[in-house]
């Protein structure tokens, strides 16, 4: 997907919520545990639910691997799903991959080529010649972790190098990898605070923003300090929009909630100056 | 697995080599692609001509996902095949995983329990919340990226955080880690020099050691600078092993070249002073 086409789906649903497919058979309803492939039933409910509420759909790989053959069927069926009932949805495969170059080609390839997902996460512990193999793939995004939502963050994300922090080191660094115009970066909705700063380096690039709802981030906190012309700005929630109802109504349930975001977020574009 | 178990078995077999299955169907002999799965066939025969050389086997989980549901079942036939003929075997799961706390358990339970791997190699970036899941499991291991093979490693890696290198900032830290018992790191092959240092830290844990052979790195200059007692290393070989003919002797091959590593490391083992 283009980014332009991406920003065009935001202003058009006044929304730039990603709900995120962090699906547990233990917390799903009961009811579809009858069901084939109960993965994949409850995602194709929630994703019918609230497709026209958020831009994008971030299934989180371990969820799926937790369940071996299983998982990795409803993964594929879950992707193959949205590109061709809702192929406007950005759709992210949360993996947090990385590894050394001829390896993480073949990451590439399974997230992008095979699945067909619009990008990856990926962890920049490893350097240059372990993302460059992601920036490869055209009109297909690469997320680099840069600051996350956990409070592990502080071990070495926030320490300082050369009198920058790690994470904005990170962040300026892969300003000059090759394909760089296909990054994007993960900054946790819980480190609002740092967002000013972080704008100093990327002034226009995606944030991908966890951590809103169930970690105690603030949507208004990360608009205010993260928000760009053209947003700017890709807020998930998972657990907070999944899983609210153990009754047949839990869809709707999870539309509520996602509504709710939506809401904000029209109030927030709409107020902007 | 113990880790008295798998130094037992070094003494044994007088090798500490690891068999890395990274398997392309691109460069495994043509007949085998006829085989019904031919990542299984090729793995199989790899595995049954090198057992007794060896102490255990990697596979790189982005080699069997870049193949969809079909990598994946290979990849379960193949530890399902270890764990069942040669469960002497360590083996490790090279999937660089790390996430927020309960994704983290997901991937550990995917490949502790799931799969029943040994091991899982686990990327630092996201702090110890991200790591404490996976060194929960007993008699598993967990292995930290520190200071890896590749060129991108001192982009971040070797920068100075109080100063401290990073990778030795992740050694020190992750001592203090709840089940730091159950930890190994990763050191790549090429960064031999930088391995006494690494002993100052981390006198005993055993060291995944990538990088000898394809990427350039010495077997000696490794065991000369990051050897103990008790071995301490274990040294991965993949592409240098596994595709030295394309014909139908391609397992006698890669036994030819196991051996010749196996030969050295026993050379090595009983000139030891």
């Amino acid at each position: 997907m283009k980014t332009t086409d991406l920003i065009a789906q935001i202003k058009k649903k006044q929304s730039f919520l990603i709900v995120g497919l962090d699906t547990d058979l233990d917390k799903i309803p009961k009811h579809l545990l009858k069901e084939e492939d109960p993965i994949f039933a409850f995602n194709k409910a929630i994703i019918d639910a609230t497709q026209d509420l958020c831009v994008g759909y971030k299934p989180n790989t371990a969820f799926y691997e937790a369940y071996g053959m299983k998982g990795w069927k409803a993964l594929e069926k879950t992707i193959n799903y949205i590109n061709e009932k809702y192929p406007e949805q950005f759709t992210i495969a949360d993996a947090k991959r990385g590894d050394i170059g001829n390896t993480s080609s073949r990451y590439a390839k399974a997230f992008f080529e095979d699945l067909n997902f619009d990008s990856v996460t990926v962890a920049p512990y490893m350097g240059k010649d372990s993302v460059e193999p992601f920036l490869e793939f055209e009109e297909k995004h690469t997320i680099l972790l840069a600051l996350t939502s956990n409070k592990g963050a502080y071990d070495f994300q926030t320490k300082i190098i050369d009198g920058q922090e790690v994470y904005k080191h990170v962040l300026q660094t892969s300003k000059s990898y090759k394909g760089s115009e296909n990054l994007m970066y993960v900054v946790g909705a819980t480190k609002a605070q740092f967002l000013s700063d972080i704008r100093k380096i990327i002034p226009e690039a995606f944030l991908l923003v966890p951590g809103v709802g169930a970690q105690g981030g603030s949507l208004r906190d990360v608009c205010t300090y993260g928000m760009t012309e053209n947003i700017g700005l890709l807020i998930n929630s998972s657990r907070g929009i999944l899983y609210n109802s153990s009754g047949q109504d839990f869809a709707i349930a999870a539309r509520n909630v996602a509504q709710q975001l939506q809401e904000d977020m029209q109030d927030i574009l709409v107020n902007r100056t």
